[in-house]
């Protein structure tokens, strides 16, 4: 939705100004523009144990107009500067790609493009990011919309009140952005978030209105969650203390799916504390199951020499490698020498993962965290 | 959502019915039980110039169970239609990957696996849709669940009532299953429908509430739509007589997912006659956009060899091999040696796509059919 200037926005656009003028003052003074943009390195990533997720580091690099190895890319941050400056003025929001197309022109001239292509232009869009400190989707750019949502809540989007235990089968569809200013928490009826790992599965629940049983909001991020839905956990859980539960395939996919929701990715650590969940706990399924459940040996699927290696590195990240309960975890997946889907329990019933599996561990309180 | 025991149902359920006692009948006179499967090949598929979409042929394979080659496919046909019927009389759906686990076993007394992987299980859903004339859909199983719904049209889903104009900057997500025992449609205030490839031009569209300026629905399917994307395009067309136009990149693929949209697709000739949309219209990007537009080289993108061999595959199609203008738009998109996506249109103006380019076309009735 296009949004007003509001005082986000205004905030936005002032430091954008900052940056402009910081610019402008040094030509003045006669001399060479440059900015500090905060490294975007694994070197310059660590993980705060106090605040539970990754973050970036203080290390910064200086990017000088006036250095031939430089100068391109100077350009080019400026340019971004200046295309989310018009997108905010104009109140409309694009996708990356949609900013490159804005962008992308061959210099007065030359033969030259400000942009060569889509992966020349990215890494610069995440180096506004660091430098406005603000979230891509406060610049007014999108990511790719994936992922819905069904349950016990009462939101305000772009003006539109969607009651999203009246959605049918459908479900609400995720936005990309889905900012305060875009998106209002409007009733909650809900004492927490299931957050289910595939469309299909999410879909076996609402079937059964589990949402509605169990008084609670259900999503889905068709595999690894874009911003949209991860920022929508974050907000949810931040801001109506909502706790989140993930039931996700035991695979080191789904644990790195887990990892990324509760700590934030590696790539883009400086969006973590707001996109973090440091809380978020995985209920399963887990590698105990298996026996557990009691599942037939028809619903194994072999590890894979890659299976193993993530499944180890995995177990490395910081976050996991001093929690006994996740070393267990990984070592009995290694163990089994298998993976287990979720879409394994309907070997059982088709609806034994919503009326027995999730409800019971639940009442236990039986999930990692 | 779980449905209740309809008419279509009840209908499947018979024909299901008709084929277990058929199996019945036949052991009773101690004769071979058989199934007559019709063929699911490219041989056995035409283009039907009268109905305009792609069809299935009359040829049948005998599939017997005391045939050491067939006995195996002929349990797994069986064994699927049990799965089905169980689903229906319960009023559940799953995914494939659902009925997959569902039936997934070793057979007692063997180390035999009813089904080796998914990719045994799925020829013989479809052998099972075709055996039974029901789409996937009335047996209850549901595909991936993609693409999104706004415009000017208010529908029952599952009892809930769906306001398509008022769902915000997320939409509706289009459910996988739009059989009428789900899906009514209620009132509608849209003329057409615009169908767009993408989830970030969708945004576009909606941000800028395109629909509601043009009275129309505004659909996606993310590339490729799936089977509830299509389906729901060819109800909206079918029932409420809403005419279809598609607006996607000018590259083979685009030229592909019109295809699939408008004739059907070759694989699953079958269900043409309810998901094909011989009516629906191409708006566009087409090859004579990058001088029509007076677009800049900078949003060029070169053909590969790929590109090339499939644009050359398409324009053989029986359905586009005899029409002028696709002649024609194929050889001009071979001979510019690039191709554009829709995005490309941001270099002229953020929304010069919703402002200028979508209702110029329509209003010049400037498409390809």
């Amino acid at each position: 939705m296009a949004t007003k200037l509001n005082s986000r926005d205004t905030k936005t656009i002032k430091r954008l100004q900052e940056l402009a003028d910081g610019v402008v003052e040094l030509a003045g003074k006669k001399r060479d523009p440059f900015v500090d943009v905060p490294t975007r390195s694994l070197s310059n990533v660590k993980y705060n144990k106090a605040r539970r997720f990754i973050e970036m580091g203080k290390n910064t690099n200086r990017r000088q107009l006036f250095n031939l190895s430089q100068a391109k890319t100077y350009m080019q941050t400026m340019l971004v500067a200046s295309g989310v400056t018009q997108l905010l003025e104009q109140g409309k929001t694009t996708s990356i790609r949609g900013l490159y197309y804005l962008l992308k022109h061959t210099i007065e001239g030359t033969k030259e493009e400000t942009f060569a292509d889509q992966g020349e232009c990215d890494p610069v869009i995440e180096d506004c990011e660091v430098l406005l400190n603000s979230l891509r989707e406060e610049l007014h750019l999108y990511a790719q919309k994936r992922g819905e949502m069904v349950g016990e809540i009462v939101l305000n989007d772009s003006g539109d009140e969607i009651d999203c235990s009246r959605m049918g089968s459908g479900g609400y569809g995720i936005p990309s952005i889905v900012e305060p200013s875009v998106i209002d928490f409007k009733r909650c009826n809900a004492k927490f978030i299931l957050h289910v790992e595939k469309d299909t599965v999410w879909q076996r629940f609402n079937e059964d209105k589990f949402w509605r049983k169990h008084k609670c909001i259900l999503t889905h991020g068709s595999g690894q969650p874009p911003r949209g839905v991860r920022r929508m956990l974050h907000r949810l859980h931040d801001e109506l203390k909502l706790p989140i539960y993930c039931l996700l395939d035991n695979d080191p996919w789904g644990y790195y799916i887990y990892s990324v929701i509760k700590q934030g990715s590696i790539n883009l650590a400086y969006e973590s504390q707001r996109m973090a969940i440091p809380d978020a706990k995985f209920i399963g399924l887990r590698s105990k199951d298996f026996e557990e459940c009691k599942l037939s040996d028809s619903v194994k699927i072999s590890l894979s020499d890659t299976d193993r290696k993530r499944a180890k590195q995995i177990a490395s990240y910081p976050w996991f490698a001093q929690k006994k309960d996740w070393q267990k975890e990984i070592k009995r997946l290694l163990d089994n020498g298998f993976k287990l889907e979720v879409e394994a329990l309907i070997s059982k019933d088709i609806s034994y993962v919503t009326e027995h599996y999730t409800p019971e561990r639940l009442k236990a309180k039986d999930w990692l965290d």
